[in-house]
């Protein structure tokens, strides 16, 4: 057992609340819920409540409002900035929503969907499918993340692009006050314009001023017509140009643009299972671009034909594939979505999640491999990502045969350097992950010192005993 | 001049930020901003100040939270629950953004334009055409409203189903604090972690949290296929089931689909010069159903027929026309945006901003008929508006000959009862029009006592001195 500041007669009571097998004290079950998918962070807790039912949840917060003990809530575990993480003095208690995992409703008429905020995403998934709709958020971790967690981090993923990020994706919240109160907000109202926008105020603030027990979730038809393209390009200037084309020719059925360098191509066939290169020759970049439509099948592949011949006409795009098959649509995305796990076996990896204006994406590109390449000669630059949004993951792989452990130790230095460019081209340090602990001080520096005071307006304000998440977002 | 409480020496301080000719205090020129435009409101106020800079914005807010001045923003004055109009004791100084009228800025690459919080809405829509590229928001008030009062509104219209309110289409803003502070969150990101959402914050805040006097808005490219169709109905349930048809068939591409009642379309062909009936023989219902395709113009036409073709067979559509020019297109459009107008020569009116989930509209329009007319028979029910956002406007005219005065003073017994069928189906008492003073007492009836505590805690923390368009939205 850790050393741990909590009574034990306080941690009876949270326990009498979820009953004994529902609590977990036990230091090697707890493990898990001690650590992120990075290994970045490590806390350490004495117990973790499992509660079954919002009034569960309110009772626990209840009790860590009167004795000022802190809460950690957790879902899928797979947040990437430490936002679900304990903190290391063993004071957190983890409060996870994995007992409260249904779907509560679904209306396909309405288009919605109501869940509990430990509801799997791709049980969403799959439960729109069986009324013959879709919910369009799409993670590499869909089948483990919860949506709680894609809500309190407002989650982004592939197709942001023509369906928005989860704060667009949600009508109505139920809501677990820091004091205990519940906020049913479960409102399934496209249109609702009756005061302040709580809703928003509480997805993507990381579970810091409230843990989101229940969501009301918008459904869309499902696309008759899909189709895949894979695109070898000579720069991420001509990607932009290809990008602003096939936006005027598709409108909202262009659903997912994505960036890819040379190296990315390389990592994955030589490192993922089952993935090669789709094109003949190498060429330095390439994209994915992946085009939905609602009127019939066929107006998808003439899309992504008079796309292509444009791009080859403008001589921007220089060789590319359509998918010809499901299959190959899932293998190019496959490709795409395994590009992260390709560098693992590269050493380390300093990552970024960063956006800029989209038509700043070369500009940024140029810069940002200028800065680090003459920080560290060698960096193996594998920047990829949502170019549509502006949202590029500029993961770096260290030089091939340095130290692993000297070349992370560079994780922040190496920050400021991309960040800086970042920021001089006005754009975000956190496109999608959000900000948790890693990027917490890095936000109150960049920031002008009234948004983040603010900020800690409203913590105060909704979380006046400091119990909800405390260390994460904005420091108090 | 109306007796005010403010000594003239504080006037002559907000004066001198301004300038004499920027100032105005005669009563006459100060008429048309005291009142709002169906004449539910009327205030009074000394002064109306007419800044032309955001830090002339910001001189005005310090010398308010200094002296516990209040400060009314007005934008357009084209507001429709009085969040505009100073109250009644001439005690709040107006302070009109109408010299802060330009785009800043305008990145078609990007798909982004920077503007003033006092830029009219058309000023928008011109500046995207010159650049080939479309703003969605489309309202009635479009010539006179401006950005910031759209804004701080969350304004909706005819647009919404595709598109989304103003929320959806603001990536950042410029906001003056009740403190005088200036915070620039001006981003034009798509994606953005970091931290609390304070620009959907004040979107919808209805001027009670601070003065938008800048922002940024996102851009589309422009459809090239547009089709409009009018159809004549048997009933709502019909109705939304051809909304769930034209949902499933076009996707994104549909743009709006507006229900109106039969007599509605003889308020607007008696009273609207150029309206005439677009159909052989009357029907109960009609549907007006906009698509807009980005491929290519024919898709559009192939995609309204098909419907059509879909409502014949199915029964739900009893006829039908599909515009055959621009014009015409406009006429349809001319006459759904008319509808509100026309009511005026019928008398007394009796209105509505209400939404349900869309698959509740057919059960809302059947409850809430039964309840009016048990309360007023005779009671001419106009009830019109966006189905597909599940937003009816439940206007209810006069019986022919009754006494206007008295049936206007019947409005609060009549919310009360139209109201409350919108509750008993989870709908909302304001879906696009806002709280502003019409609304105040009633949103803190209907409301869980968290939420309207959760409101005041935030007016609070921003608005300290209580200076920022006071007895708005809500009562602290």
């Amino acid at each position: 057992m850790p050393m741990t500041i909590l009574p034990d007669e306080l941690i009876q009571r949270f326990v009498s609340i979820v009953g004994d097998k529902n609590a977990v004290r036990d230091q090697a079950d707890l493990a898990p819920h001690l650590v992120e998918n990075r290994g970045l962070y490590k806390g350490a807790s004495p117990l973790l409540l499992k509660p079954a039912s919002t009034e569960e949840v309110a009772a626990i917060m209840k009790i860590a409002s009167e004795t000022g003990t802190a809460i950690v809530p957790q879902t899928g575990n797979t947040g990437l900035v430490g936002g679900q993480t304990p903190r290391s003095d063993a004071s957190d208690v983890i409060l996870s929503l994995e007992r409260m995992s249904r779907v509560r409703d679904i209306d396909p008429v309405a288009n919605v969907i109501v869940v509990d905020g430990g509801c799997i995403l791709d049980t969403v998934h799959q439960a729109a499918e069986k009324v013959e709709r879709m919910f369009p958020l799409s993670l590499g971790s869909q089948g483990s993340c919860r949506i709680g967690g894609n809500l309190a981090t407002n989650a982004g993923g592939t197709a942001v692009l023509a369906y928005g990020n989860m704060r667009q994706l949600c009508l109505g919240l139920e809501v677990v006050l820091p004091t205990g109160e519940i906020w049913n907000g479960l409102r399934r109202l496209k249109k609702d314009n009756t005061g302040y926008d709580l809703r928003d105020l509480f997805i993507g603030s990381e579970g810091t001023l409230g843990i989101i027990t229940g969501a009301v979730l918008k459904l869309f038809p499902k696309p008759k017509g899909h189709q895949v393209a894979f695109a070898g390009l000579n720069s991420p200037a001509d990607a932009l140009t290809l990008f602003d084309r096939a936006s005027t020719l598709c409108g909202a059925a262009l659903t997912g643009f994505e960036l890819m360098p040379r190296i990315g191509i390389e990592f994955t066939a030589k490192h993922i299972p089952g993935v090669r290169d789709p094109l003949e020759t190498p060429h330095p970049w390439y994209a994915l671009i992946d085009i939905s439509t609602s009127d019939k099948a066929e107006t998808a592949q003439t899309m992504i034909e008079t796309l292509l011949e444009q791009g080859f006409e403008a001589g921007i795009v220089q060789d590319a594939v359509i998918a010809s098959s499901e299959a190959q649509r899932q293998a190019l995305w496959h490709m795409r979505e395994s590009m992260s796990d390709a560098q693992k076996p590269e050493g380390g990896s300093i990552k970024h999640d960063v956006s800029v204006p989209v038509s700043k994406i070369p500009d940024f590109m140029a810069e940002a491999e200028a800065g680090v390449l003459q920080a560290i000669p060698g960096a193996r630059i594998c920047a990829f990502g949502h170019l549509g949004d502006g949202n590029i993951h500029y993961n770096i792989s260290q030089p091939v045969g340095a130290d692993k452990a000297e070349f992370i130790a560079r994780w922040r230095e190496i920050n400021h350097i991309v960040h800086g460019i970042v920021l001089s081209h006005g754009g975000s340090i956190s496109a999608e992950h959000g900000i948790g602990q890693l990027k917490r001080d890095e936000l109150a520096d960049i920031r002008p010192g009234i948004e983040m005071e603010l900020m800690r307006r409203i913590k105060t304000a909704f979380d006046p005993a400091g119990v909800m998440n405390p260390g994460k977002v904005v420091k108090i």
